[in-house]
């Protein structure tokens, strides 16, 4: 029998509705193993970029304990990496993870808040070189559908989040698990990380 | 310059994340052209099956106007088919809509509001006897990445909407908008609505 662990699901104003809602969306298929908590600066509704209001039930005051946490990104990304309440709580609460999960531009979040630091990492291409140039303690890279190093993973861009969430699912539950959810889902996965078909030229 | 449609994104008790978020973050990629407002019962937080709650803005009596209609699916179809406040309203904001869209068992919900009568549609091949066995009137295809029939738009499972909604953006925009949206995305798309991966065999 599997234990639930329990998944801190980062809202900012203007995420990017997939970054979050893909992995989530994986994880919900198997409710035993995953329960589901949105978490942002106070409790309330959080507004996605070009998207509705999703609501946050815990402020970060108030979260504590979680297995996982979920970081999307967005172009919310651009205001949320000065925001230094949200950079310290996932500075804390990431240090104490089993795993750290980001989405496209959410792992200039996970650097911002040092989570990142001498590790392997990616991004959404298509914003790469903004991420990339801020934080160059991290070692990026340019070809990965995901990356991970450690207990961190980070994905490639947008939609990159669902292979990311049913690899963790593989390693987590088992690769049945994995399946399932993406059947259900009606998904084909790519399940090999190196397999990036948005990857850029190594500008290093 | 294109003109900017108003989509109605229709929620329930217990709808499917990515049925919803999945159409509505390719419809976002191009914010001149789509505008998104959540329906509901009743304006307020609804609850997604599995995760969180979205916030709709707008209740059935004041929801007018739409160009689009999406119709997600999950578990709380069970329920909402006899929701006869949706149905009613389906009935009405469909006829009036230049394209219906639904996913997954969503598909249900439009068969139920009489919307589907003698067309063409599909559904999650995981879910298709339920969806299938209960409007005959319906002509239910088990090979389809998703169906067009004039103005209805049904998708097979939940990460078929991304296809299904990359194929209008393709019709109402242009093929370039439709490749721009999957690109940021990272997405590779499906544009092939015959290309059903999940196909199962005709029962009938």
């Amino acid at each position: 029998m599997t234990r639930t662990r329990h998944i801190a699901a980062v809202l900012f104003d203007e995420f990017e509705m997939l970054d979050l809602y893909g992995p989530l969306q994986m994880f919900s298929m198997h409710r035993e193993a995953y329960q589901i908590t949105t978490v942002a600066r106070a409790p309330g509704p959080v507004r996605a970029s070009g998207g509705p209001e999703t609501v946050a039930t815990c402020g970060f005051g108030d979260a504590r304990g979680f297995d996982m946490l979920l970081v999307p990104g967005g172009a919310g990304t651009r205001r949320a990496i000065h925001d230094t309440e949200l950079l310290n709580w996932l500075a804390v609460a990431g240090a104490q993870a089993e795993a750290v999960l980001s989405v496209c531009t959410g792992s200039a979040l996970l650097a911002a808040a040092g989570l990142l630091d001498g590790r392997r990492a990616t991004s959404n291409k298509r914003a790469f070189n903004w991420v990339a140039a801020h934080h160059p303690s991290v070692d990026w890279q340019t070809q990965a559908r995901w990356v991970q190093d450690g207990s961190v993973y980070t994905s490639s861009g947008v939609s990159a989040g669902m292979d990311m969430a049913l690899a963790v699912i593989s390693t987590q539950i088992g690769p049945e698990a994995a399946a399932d959810a993406a059947l259900w889902a009606e998904y084909t996965p790519n399940t090999d990380p190196r397999n990036d078909p948005f990857a850029i030229e190594d500008q290093a």
